[in-house]
């Protein structure tokens, strides 16, 4: 079984376990629109890479730490996409939850989803001897599952930043996007048993590159492509690097910023198969090709040639 | 210290803890404003009544439970307050958080407070070196909360059951409001080292009756006394018990409730103290000398005197 469809399965086995039979209908149905079928599921990918490379003892705590951070995610996905925030209308290729549901089921639905990510985690230690090693595991993965979402400087945090009239754009950039993936590879390793510090670096570097691809497909990109609206940094003013460093010194930089998050995997027998993994996804993130296209044709039409839709 | 004070020292340690000085300015304030002064703080109440009677032995233990109760309390008042909601201006006498900041920075800080709800527990076991025990307490207190708050039954789901068609009254109730009393009876055996079977009763009777209470006040209140509008139901199309029962048959059933919270209060040391304890709160919460003086003005006026503002 490869990992997306280990991925798949657990977050399927999750999704019954929790909500069962009596959850109400419409909630129910709506947590499920905002999980399944689901984006790259990236931040799982990658908690479960590390925690397969640190040698992973423990495969039912390694799940729920999987489907624990895609719930996140999906969390913020739901609540960031609501009228009061980006007023998105397409998530994942399809409605977001207020537009298929209502406003307030899709603010349900992302609190919901925030419980149920403790709710994994815990259902590993009840009703089951649980030895201190794992209630440990659990507790210390909650931990990290936490700063990477709460206060002060996890993604909600980086949405607050959004507020307030004076930001450093790294410091929101590193909450907003970052700080889950920095929880992924820390909690990959807890889960295995394994120090969470030497990891700390890859998902910073990934954090920060995933952030810089985003500002950047979000000028070259295609909604069709994305699944989601383009444009919406420039039209929510929000801060963003594209903006800052110009798109070639975004790009740039995401390159840097990939070399350094494969430098950074530690010395572990696994080593080439996560390095390969980083080499596909940045491929994955801002495609060369359509990027050097884009280039090419703002060269032709130095006045902008807007959005390539 | 009473329980009120030791309950108000720990909300203002554990927010200090969590949000520290790296939390956005706006996000802090607007989490601060949600919780102090705050309202009668009757969950924490409840539940540090039931875990002084069962002999705590760990009281750093037992303070985080009474804050994490009254954070996710918090949590769903600021997202229940919110526009696509109950659109309330007014809660515990204040202007509600999307109206003082903005329905953003309103969502950010209901997600916070629900994230901070498991940090208070967690930090518990971080950075010591902390027992099997104690660790398993704190996986339970952290299952029995996420019951109480959310999918299947917890008050996440009470408020989707607002979204469905077709309600059962007594599983939304439940759920709305008995879920967090019973999390809150529940989590105070557990803090304690008890086991939480006995008190699971009291919890779900005195849940019933403060929702019922709740009903009762939304007819008979003063919005200036409540701190929040009344007429809410009728005006949110809510089922209520006042509605169907009628507001006699309400009021006889809120009775019913408290005599047998009372009754359900396990054999222990503090007996006494806790039955006192609901005997005052019930009075709180009905005053039946304000029922009273309702009833006979509907009796002059039969053909109803609106609300008594």
């Amino acid at each position: 079984m490869n990992i997306e469809q280990r991925i798949q399965n657990a977050m399927q086995r999750h999704f019954e376990e929790v909500t069962g039979d009596s959850t109400p209908p419409t909630l129910k149905a709506a947590m499920r629109h905002a999980l399944f079928p689901g984006g790259a599921r990236i931040r799982p990918q990658l908690y479960m890479a590390v925690a397969m490379v640190s040698a992973e003892d423990a495969p039912l705590i390694t799940d729920a730490g999987a489907v624990a951070l895609e719930l996140m995610h999906s969390a913020s996905l739901v609540h960031d996409d609501m009228p009061c925030f980006d007023d998105a209308q397409l998530r994942r290729g399809k409605t977001t939850v207020h537009v298929e549901f209502s406003e307030p089921v899709a603010l349900l639905t992302g609190d919901a989803l925030i419980v149920m990510a403790y709710q994994v985690l815990i259902n590993q230690s009840t009703g089951k001897s649980i030895s201190r090693k794992h209630a440990n595991r659990l507790l210390e993965m909650m931990h990290v599952l936490s700063q990477g979402v709460g206060a002060p400087s996890g993604i909600v945090a980086g949405q607050a930043w959004e507020c307030e009239s004076k930001v450093d754009l790294w410091k929101y950039q590193r909450a907003k996007t970052g700080a889950l993936f920095t929880a992924a590879t820390c909690m990959g390793a807890i889960a295995a048993g394994a120090n969470p510090a030497p990891w700390r670096e890859l998902g910073e570097s990934l954090g920060d590159a995933y952030q810089i691809a985003d500002d950047i497909r979000d000028v070259i990109g295609h909604a069709e492509l994305l699944g989601k609206p383009i444009g919406q940094d420039v039209e929510h003013g929000r801060p963003s690097a594209a903006q800052v460093l110009g798109l070639e010194g975004a790009n740039k930089e995401f390159k840097r910023l990939i070399e350094n998050a494969a430098k950074s995997v530690p010395q572990c027998h696994g080593r080439h198969i996560l390095r390969e993994m980083i080499s596909k996804e940045s491929e994955r993130l801002v495609p060369q090709p359509e990027y050097q296209r884009y280039i090419e044709m703002t060269k032709l039409n130095p006045k902008g040639v807007g959005h390539l839709v």
